[in-house]
């Protein structure tokens, strides 16, 4: 077991709330007042979550974008955030709060409060995101007979990550989606009352498939060969099979991943036309456990790593 | 100007908000389903709010109440938390877990979810909490006229952390205070409906003090000799002026301290009689601005250093 995963297999236990959801979730859903409150926290930390050399404007957009990702995987509207920051260097503390205000701003969602501390480096900052939903599916949702989508386009963050390091020529279109993620706020909402799971893929789409198939109690099988992947990518990186691997396990999508009825397609199919957002089709829900990876119908043995765990 | 304020006031334009109270208050006050929500998110660092060798569970227990300490301030019941941890040491991470297990129920408050982090140090420890409240004083109502109390005794955290550093001979009892404050919920829940303003202590009495005045552009007059202390302070301290001098700006008490009109004194008397909490008169609102120190009517020089700045 991982230190992460006995640490919070001993913070379960304080969980019993549902509203907690057994912390197995992208977020909490407190009822209050009759409405349903939607509330996550999530932190990044210089040289885990984000490069030392990024520029202070693009955290702090990464810092309010994957905390509102987890508010549209419950099909949250934003109401507010609290920000936790270490003051460090001042030039990139204003232009970390020019940042901040540009991506709040962008999202229309209002500071509410935080805190500030003076310490050592490296930075770690916080974000907690309330939103409001009204369906607010689960992760644990997952009927074996759904079909399993995905929004937008994914590995082009890991990609971008890799341009940054040196390690792939690949155009800049690549840089932004790793340096600056968008929420599918309005996807996530309209997909909300469709959909039997939803979670956002952030770690990797093969490790969070795997671990929306544990919540569920089903299986799932993702056909690598229907992953949707965008020109950049594909110039980058090309179309044979280690390329949609890399894609696969990259990490930082920030993309939504969920379950439906095989019913539900032609109104999701219509939901993408409307929004402007891809929604693709990319595997099954089965009876059984665990993630199986297809190719064209072959089925693969799964990577040794399926994405980031920290 | 401090890199904390230049840091504030740079966010505070995103803070327009009403909910978020111009940054200026202990916690964001959301109007929620016809109900009010309290929010407030807190920070520890090792080595600036707690020192490296204090016990995990204490740590644990620090992070829980200087929130919930927020939250009395604003006369709220906590109802959840989410909490975010740097992993490290793995029998650190456990009795750390064992503590946060034994705070959370100590106080009644069920852990939601948050998030973490495996980095190096030094730890970053975050905790949002969530309460409701009804009658919600911000620190900005004091009048001209009110009197200032302050909830238990001064000091005494301030003392034990001069134990530790070994600067101080004193009683364990100042140690506990300062690893094991006990935020003031109950007394705050009560104070809420009769008080004008109302903040905890968590930076020293006299800029606290100094804050209110200014969120309620009021002078406050502080009367050093009226600032109750306890036994193990005076055991350890003594009660001349410089022992005064040092409680009043040493920070770590989470005490309420509050403003009322002279008519509310028996109300907050018969309270602290009914709850075991004493509730102490420690000055006045006057017309004006800032604040002005007193010994048995003899006004003092402020002292260069009125609490923490962190």
């Amino acid at each position: 077991m991982s230190r992460e995963q006995e640490f919070i297999e001993n913070l379960r236990a304080l969980a019993g709330d549902p509203s907690a959801r057994g912390l197995l979730d992208d977020a909490a859903v407190l009822e209050f007042g009759g409405r349903k409150l939607v509330l996550t926290h999530d932190m990044i930390v210089e040289g885990v979550h984000y490069r030392a050399d990024d520029p202070p404007a693009d955290v702090a957009w990464k810092l309010v974008s994957v905390n509102l990702s987890d508010l549209a995987a419950k099909g949250a509207r934003p109401i507010g955030v609290l920000v936790g920051y270490t003051l460090g260097d001042r030039d990139w503390d204003r232009a970390f709060a020019d940042g901040l205000a540009l991506a709040l701003a962008a999202f229309s969602v209002p500071l509410l409060g935080g805190d500030t501390v003076a310490a050592s480096a490296p930075r770690t900052l916080t974000l907690t995101a309330i939103g409001e939903g009204e369906a607010v599916p689960s992760r644990s949702g997952a009927q074996a007979g759904d079909l399993l989508w995905v929004s937008g386009s994914i590995g082009d963050a890991g990609a971008g990550l890799a341009v940054l390091k040196g390690e792939l020529a690949g155009d800049e279109a690549l840089v932004r989606r790793y340096r600056a993620p968008r929420p599918r706020l309005e996807a996530g909402q309209a997909l909300a009352p469709i959909v039997t799971a939803m979670m956002d893929v952030s770690d990797g789409l093969l490790i969070d498939a795997k671990r929306l198939a544990a919540a569920s109690a089903v299986g799932v099988e993702v056909d690598l060969d229907q992953l949707p992947l965008s020109e950049a990518f594909l110039s980058a990186l090309g179309d044979e099979r280690e390329a949609r691997l890399f894609a696969a396990s990259a990490g930082d999508d920030y993309e939504l991943l969920f379950t439906a009825p095989p019913g539900a397609a032609p109104a999701i199919l219509h939901l993408a036309e409307a929004s402007g957002v891809p929604l693709s089709r990319i595997g099954r829900c089965v009876a059984g456990a665990g993630l199986v990876l297809l190719d064209v119908g072959e089925q693969l043995p799964l990577p040794e790593r399926l994405g980031y765990e920290h």
